[in-house]
């Protein structure tokens, strides 16, 4: 299992235009094969900052989700919309070790 | 539903105790009440750094969190092994929002 954090600010002008794009992004992500989690964020004291939660069974399940016609839509659209450009950060999972906890 | 993202960075020679004692702290915190998430992550590129993914129904059930003997038990044995203060960021949800998702 993996799970990379993606920190994105949107200048806030495009806020809902960022919302809806990635609700986008998220409905389809949950339905791929390898995806065990899509959780979309925003941050309670900041509402220009954002967090994209994914985990997947495997590092090539996440690689192959950049591969997708939504991934890639998402990107060229919210990539414009950003203040600073995003970030993602891998982790290995310590716990819940056990497949039917994800 | 809120999620609290806490960030930690632990002296090297304590990981192996960091991470037994975080174990115990996540099997008694996903059995309370309200609780919908603890992951426990370790970032795949600097072992001394991690994560804690704690989803709770309500900030209620994320404040009573803090009043567990668990937690008050996790905070006493891994403060001192804290390279820098820990620091929680707390987000609203986004997505999913049916409680069933989580």
């Amino acid at each position: 299992m993996i799970v990379t954090i993606v920190y994105i600010q949107i200048k806030e002008p495009y806020i809902p235009d960022f919302i809806d794009a990635t609700l986008f992004n998220h409905r389809h992500s949950v339905e791929e094969y390898g995806n065990l989690r899509f959780d979309f964020l925003q941050d309670a004291d900041d509402p220009t900052k954002f967090v994209l939660y994914e985990a997947y069974e495997s590092p090539r399940a996440a690689a192959d989700h950049k591969l997708t016609a939504h991934y890639k839509t998402w990107c060229k659209l919210v990539d414009p919309w950003m203040a600073v450009p995003r970030k993602g950060v891998k982790y290995e999972v310590v716990a819940p070790l056990s497949p039917d906890k994800w």
